[in-house]
């Protein structure tokens, strides 16, 4: 049965011991959304030209974040971070921005909150720069779409 | 017209100047969720009493993210909160935790960037804690529930 | 005569008393260059439409760096800035990149070490940027270009 | 002919993809320095004696500089350095004082930015700690002296 | 009955709202200490004139971590420090280094864990710069020595 | 002798190249105490199950607090630790609340300052928690308690 990694046996949260662990490849994929107006969206996507790059911002943001998860996540283990990259996607049908973030590393542990936290800061950075035209825009669908590397092998969400 | 107040007349990022603004009491209520199976969230409110406090871990961290907004989000002025409250409460109808941040400044601007960013870190904290149980957990409905205090007046969220 | 005000009387490094300071608003403007060959900012400059906008990161990072200012520089008050604006202009006669920051704040003490902060921050992120074209590039003339607000009243450097 | 690696083929920035590079010693040398008024220089050096080590506070800064380097340049990859040193030598002809850094690391990046990052915030905080004798210094002359390890090979800085 | 004003009526951490509370004029004095044999002591004292300053550095050290201390303590409210010293004095009585920081602010809360931060930063790191000297040096009688604005007056501890 | 290896022939302040050390794993523990009042620490421990989990907070205080390392002590190292643990023992022949801390890592220096900032980390954190209880608290006892792992060997405190 699984168990809940981050406490030890007296059910007290610790950093888990990774030493012996493997260093190899690790790879990361998240993603996640902000939805919003239709008039919202068009303001975003007409602006990039000539109001303000908004999704530039935003990746931006996206790839800091990745490098400050072990500052914000309290049992999270720190790693160079060897590639980061945030893609930025309009999509009407939402209607609203889809964001993936790709994360590597080599490393003793994964890179999945790495790439959630570049997925959700790069959300939250959206939000703060639309929220002037939209309070009510929402973030949401964030999960980790990809896992490769280390011991427990390979994760793809369905769908 | 809505305008994106994070951009100039040449479509440049910058920091807007707050100078003018006056200093007032300010709260801001943001929400979200950790969505996982029912199994999961069963391990999380026993886990409380004997294998470990997921959620007084989560709370913290929210608490703490909070502070950080102003590194983490590029255009975000920084200024001293002066109360931050994070509450998770487990809901089997979702199956899931519900989050939610109660942040407070006297300031020239709104804390609404400081709740929402506690919620995300919170969640994202939830999900590191129980990844090894699960790893399909989505991150959803973040959004501003409550805004009050400043020039822009009183915002609540519908429903 | 002037004295290091930085220092006590034995000459012990402290970051000075500002408690009886007066609450004022603030201003300074800082500025400083990135110098390169012609054929770098030609790759700059065409590149911002098509490969990719140099100077946007660099404005980003120094609007940024300005937040970062009080945990670098070990003597710096802490202080919220109310505004920051970065611009990067291309000067073929350069030929380089003209860098000015303008930060503001209402505080007890002046903002000259975060428009400074955030000039060579945005210098040093062109410098990473380019880096692969060219490494001989260097990064001068960085200054503080004016002040105001505060007891020692109005500065402008000359010419 | 030379492109800028920072940016991907769409012209979005991201941190670029070492995972596949070698993992070998680097160095990085970077140099530039704070010009002044001839008696603002004589303060600094004679009151290295009685009325304060402005000179050990930079270098202090410098080395500290260095380790926040990833936090202030947006694309610039996370590494642990194994070297840092800073030297400050006043120079009567200038006048003012030169800086000079010297960073080690063994991973799959260069440390130019490590070594440009920590001489500018040196620079920095010799222009704080010396601001109220004189606000015209300026910083300048900022470049990378020397670079070794990697792919790429040596560079050294021409004269 | 005193009670822990950090945790709510259900016994969950929380950053106290201060929003009420007002804004004074704070000071607090903690100190502190590192003993240590006395050959250590002594190799510290003349090496402040030829070896090296280790005192300037933790003195530097110690200034600089009181402007850390909401991100190192979770339920810290950030606030702007106006003033920080820290004194280091040669006790060879102890035999070791006797460690005082004074920290001031405007602000709506005290700042005693500013001054009880700058005293053990200052202490680790006069550990770590000696600790290849002897490893046995112990960091003790870390306390409060005084406290005044606000609401709950002044304290001052007894001897 | 021993000499103070954070300094150079001149006495300048570096970080020590480690770039010719090398690899393996490194162990660290520390301990320290809070000392207090019996009715406090009664507080403390009834309050666990009632009122709030103080050592709950400052354990993760703690483990947090050893990450930050290298951004508060001037001359360490950064390295990404593998391990972290806090121990928090109520002691009522104290009175008060023992404190261990644990570190790994694999690397080329050793993991001593982390283990020793999660301890006075965790100690504040306490403070600051119980101080509306009591102010004289006194953080003692702080020391190195093993060190294994690199070229200098096992280390163990006497007693």
């Amino acid at each position: 049965m699984p168990e809940f990694t981050h406490f030890d046996a007296e059910g007290h949260a610790h950093m888990v011991d990774v030493s012996e662990k493997e260093t190899t490849p690790r790879i990361a994929v998240a993603e996640g959304h902000v939805k919003m107006q239709r008039e919202t969206l068009e303001m975003i996507t007409e602006g990039r030209a000539k109001k303000g790059d908004v999704l530039g911002v935003a990746r931006l943001a996206g790839i800091m974040g990745a490098k400050r998860t072990a500052d914000l996540i309290p049992l999270c283990h720190p790693l160079p971070v060897t590639k980061v990259s945030v893609d930025l996607t309009p999509d009407p049908d939402l209607p609203g921005i889809r964001v993936e973030a790709t994360v590597k590393t080599t490393g003793q542990t994964g890179v999945e909150m790495e790439a959630l936290t570049a997925v959700t800061t790069a959300c939250l950075t959206l939000y703060d720069m639309v929220k002037a035209a939209e309070k009510s825009m929402e973030i949401g669908a964030v999960r980790l779409k990809l896992k490769d590397g280390g011991k427990s092998g390979r994760y793809e969400a369905k769908r």
